[in-house]
């Protein structure tokens, strides 16, 4: 089959989203009800009961994919209009694979005293926030206040989803190598890097997996306790992965098991590869282009090569993981997404895949329609 | 025909609007395309030349319609959550009627600056913006700011739509009269009134009408140069009907010939409609509620009488102009609608219902697909 070009796709649909009318407006009477003068009763009983809201506008069965452009795939900072291609995607397999229906803004503003209050102000027209590709360390601060101050789920995907997903494979793939203890590189510190650390450091608290040290690395080096640059962000990390001795990553990485990168481009190499411990396990997520190609990463010895990638086996995307997850969190009238549910997300994932385990195969394909759906019963039996 | 609940309606489609993905994504094909590793050429490229946001996203191709809810309808200020059915509604007819993705963005700040500040963090997601429902006098300083700051055309339909539509149904019923000389009251000089004035005196200035007087009533009486509590829309009001003699609404009606309201329900009883000269024209346009209701109007010797509504005869409701108006100036890539576009507007509109023309139909239908591509061609014609 011959690859689809992707910029001529888009200009050929020009976006990938239809909006359209619930109903033909063919007629004075469904015109009346639609508009004025029907439409006015609707409004008061609004006014009257905000809550009608969801039961009588999209707001009630409409998600915001909302991101400011601040890091956009592994680009970093493209600003909100080269954003917007990128959540009109998420929109468009909201709806393709579960079902829901969402919209994309991509808002002008950095700073993100001012960003939290424009979603606070157009808050009031979804019944959720999937906050996306805004950079740390703001993305937390930004997800932290939305969540305090809004009664809808505020979910910033690059961390929840990426980690959720990222656990899945990592215990599909220790299962092929028959659970191991591991010693575990996080390459990258950003929105990604810290849910993805902070989810295997409760993996391994729970024994999901048996990881004997877990580093993280920002482009400095190690996130260790010796340095005095952390933000509170990165002091945490290095808090919960007990580092504390800074080292480099080319140093770092030797003698590991598992890389697992959510940086940028061609970050590792081979001889990166060849200094860790025997097949090691490679996850090289950075959009669109992975820290490494996954045939460079096997001859140099790989156990198993995964990337964030729909045109490579094994793709570790966040969007196997936020169409159920959302989907539960509404459906369960949940607010927020806690380790728990991660967790237990991440193995039910996990085990669904297992009848058909390989070393290609670490998951389920995104274009799987069971998986939000199991995703989101894990969430309703966690309520 | 039995008439359509309204609340039952809202409640079963939860909303008007539906958005689907453009393409069915069916296959690692497509997705590769919508999402990584394809979006991310589409991601650079607009970084590079941020124009072709236009060609390869929605922005392209979507209105927005936005409000905060400071007057919605006739209501008044219910808030933004109560507006959301009305723009919902709006883009609903977009839609229906004119074949253009549209989507209805609340925002809760009352604030004009604020609000302008947040219009502009989000317009980047669209390609034109309908300004719905917000109260006057901050709607006109909204308006000039928005349109000054955005390379997008910024258009508030309360005003511009409504003045038009308004023309068209007055041009109608003179015809019908015989184009006398003629007194004319404006009822309600917020966003609406503001605009029909502005129109009426143009369309008398091209001799389209033939006012001898036109006078302007907010609720304290009539907007003259006497009156010192006016603001600086309110004053220019007065310069451009000449108006240097305070008298109150009851008086002022005495001895006119057209009526028309932008008001509230009930501001028009009988006794004034007898005080007016012979067979009035009598414009009720609140919405949902009329300042009178017709058959009261008829039985109190009005010659003709139309309202807002699409459940009475002679709707007059910016519906009918907004559709075409928009799609002319996308089609055409002008920023704004400026006083001629609205007077050929009026007229062709005007025109286009001649041979159909009664007292019972004063305007073509909203439902009628011509109307929105009579107006985009009369946009074209004049840029």
């Amino acid at each position: 089959m011959k690859k689809i070009n992707s910029i001529k796709f888009h200009e050929k649909y020009k976006g990938k989203l239809n909006i359209s009318s619930a109903v033909s407006i063919n007629s004075k009477d469904v015109l009346s009800a639609v508009y004025t003068p029907g439409v006015g009763e609707v409004c008061k009983q609004i006014h009257k009961n905000p809550r009608r809201l969801y039961d009588l506008t999209i707001a009630g069965r409409t998600i915001a994919v909302i991101s400011n452009g601040t890091a956009v795939l592994g680009f970093g900072d493209l600003g909100p209009k080269a954003a917007l291609p990128v959540m009109e995607g998420k929109s468009a397999i909201f709806k393709e694979l579960a079902g829901i229906q969402s919209y994309p803004i991509c808002i002008d503003e950095q700073d993100p005293k001012k960003f939290i209050e424009i979603v606070k102000a157009i808050a009031l027209n979804f019944r959720a926030i999937n906050l996306e590709d805004i950079s740390a360390p703001s993305c937390f601060e930004i997800e932290n206040q939305l969540s305090k101050q809004l009664t809808i789920p505020v979910v910033h995907d690059d961390q929840h989803g990426t980690a959720i997903v990222t656990l899945s494979a990592l215990l599909s793939a220790l299962k092929l190598k028959g659970n191991p203890k591991i010693s575990i590189v996080i390459n990258g510190a950003g929105a990604a890097g810290n849910a993805i650390t902070k989810i295997l450091v409760h993996a391994s608290k729970y024994k999901l997996i048996n990881a004997i040290e877990i580093k993280v690395f920002d482009t400095k080096g190690l996130i260790s306790n010796d340095r005095n640059d952390l933000d509170k962000y990165k002091q945490e990390l290095a808090n919960i992965t007990n580092q504390n001795k800074f080292v480099n990553f080319d140093k770092g990485i030797s003698g590991t098991d598992v890389f697992i990168g959510v940086s940028v481009k061609g970050v590792l190499n081979t001889l990166h590869i060849k200094s860790m411990n025997e097949k090691p396990i490679i996850f090289a997520m950075a959009n669109p282009d992975p820290e490494i190609i996954p045939n460079d990463a096997l001859s140099a010895g790989a156990f198993i090569v995964a990337t964030g990638r729909s045109d490579f086996d094994n793709q570790i995307n966040n969007a196997l993981a936020y169409p159920g997850m959302f989907k539960g969190l509404l459906t369960s009238n949940v607010k927020s997404v806690t380790i728990e549910h991660k967790l237990a997300v991440a193995k039910a994932i996990y085990e669904y895949n297992l009848p058909n385990l390989t070393t290609n195969n670490l998951l389920p394909s995104l274009l799987d329609k069971n998986v939000p759906i199991i995703i989101e019963k894990e969430i309703i039996n966690l309520k």
